[in-house]
């Protein structure tokens, strides 16, 4: 069996114990030698197959603790999109373009909901965090936090936890990507902070077109700098 | 310093050198002795760190060729997703109903450009996709391969690759989750296709309303499925 076939199937063999075993995220895994034994695979093969299923969290090492099943979080994902979007310098302004228009999307199909969840409502935490990135951009400073928190907040409103993770996982991606490119200037911060204000301002009054106008407001900025770059690199 | 620190350490040595030199999906990697070298890390680091960035499809193993720069595809996340799915038997309706609004949302956020690209034209191969579903689903069997081609043929039609890899990893993580809960019958097959059907031609005829509610049409077998189950196991 060529060593690729070999790993591939203890992986796949470990994977069977977890769900043989009904282990869910958290918990531990049996020892290195355990798995040696039960799988009837050589130590190699376990540690190889060990590092697969981490890369993908599926497995989570804690040092000093032992091997326990992971968050099968979004974590990959984003660790590979990041890479991919700093990879080609020529088209790094393309991948981010893409990357924002997914952030887009995913704000779009989640506008209804985000409506009708805020309509009528004193907006909880959003204002804090509108307050706080209106008061960073007129200091003509990023606001990372706050905007994050606010993202994270309105995806949170859906009882959909792989959306929100999705939301958090392009907004990782968006972040990552974005500051090697140095676009920031005071227009785009004051720019920015206002369209987050303005999508809590019509999400509360229930105006579903003007939320979705806010929401291509807040990424104006951005896909105009984009458009701008591709622009002169072509030139 | 601890394993772990290390690891990541050669990780990142790793893809800083695949910037460095300018390499990009496809290209050969320097052999394992050269990354030693290069690096100056051990055998041992070397694999574990290729292993990692194998899994996250930043590198590709070819046998008897060599290692290559991968092609940071979305496979990684469909993996961990449709372990994810599969892995708490309790929840495995309330993960497929969350894979299933994701794939929702993409439709929907999709569905201005789509219209736009479809408005007036002949449709394609479209057609021949929807015929093919029809005719299964008289039949009485699952038409996945057009499923999924009419799929990807609709998120194809904007200039965004990554949005089309999500519609299609977002079919193959739905696809590979739902089987495992026998939820086919002829209502459901004939509704599906006949959805498919209602999409292209409301699209055809540039009605985003009509596209819009014919995406529901589309995913409302399968909610409804869902959430009898869903009751069920709560009774």
């Amino acid at each position: 069996m060529a060593s690729s076939d070999r790993d591939r199937t203890t992986v796949a063999a470990i994977k069977k114990l977890i769900l043989d075993r009904r282990l869910t995220p958290g918990d531990p895994m049996p020892t290195e030698s355990e798995l040696m034994d039960t799988l009837d695979v050589s130590r190699s093969s376990v540690r190889e197959a060990v590092r697969t299923l981490v890369a993908l969290d599926i497995l989570q090492v804690r040092h000093g603790t032992g091997t326990f099943v992971g968050g099968m979080s979004l974590r990959p994902l984003v660790e590979a999109m990041v890479f991919r979007g700093i990879l080609s310098p020529g088209d790094s302004f393309d991948s981010l373009r893409e990357v924002v228009e997914v952030r887009m999307g995913l704000d779009f199909a989640l506008a209804p909901r985000v409506v009708e969840s805020l309509s009528g409502t004193d907006g909880g935490q959003l204002h804090a965090y509108v307050a706080g990135m209106e008061a960073s951009a007129a200091r003509n400073e990023r606001f990372l936090a706050d905007d994050r928190a606010f993202h994270l907040d309105l995806a949170g409103r859906l009882d959909n936890r792989l959306y929100a993770e999705l939301v958090a996982a392009f907004w990782d991606i968006h972040k990552s990507t974005a500051p090697s490119l140095g676009m920031v200037n005071r227009r785009d911060l004051a720019e920015t902070a206002a369209a987050h204000g303005a999508m809590l301002r019509t999400a509360q009054a229930g105006d579903l077109d003007g939320y979705r106008a806010a929401i291509t407001d807040h990424y104006a900025p951005l896909l105009r700098v984009l458009a701008d770059q591709a622009q002169q690199q072509a030139s």
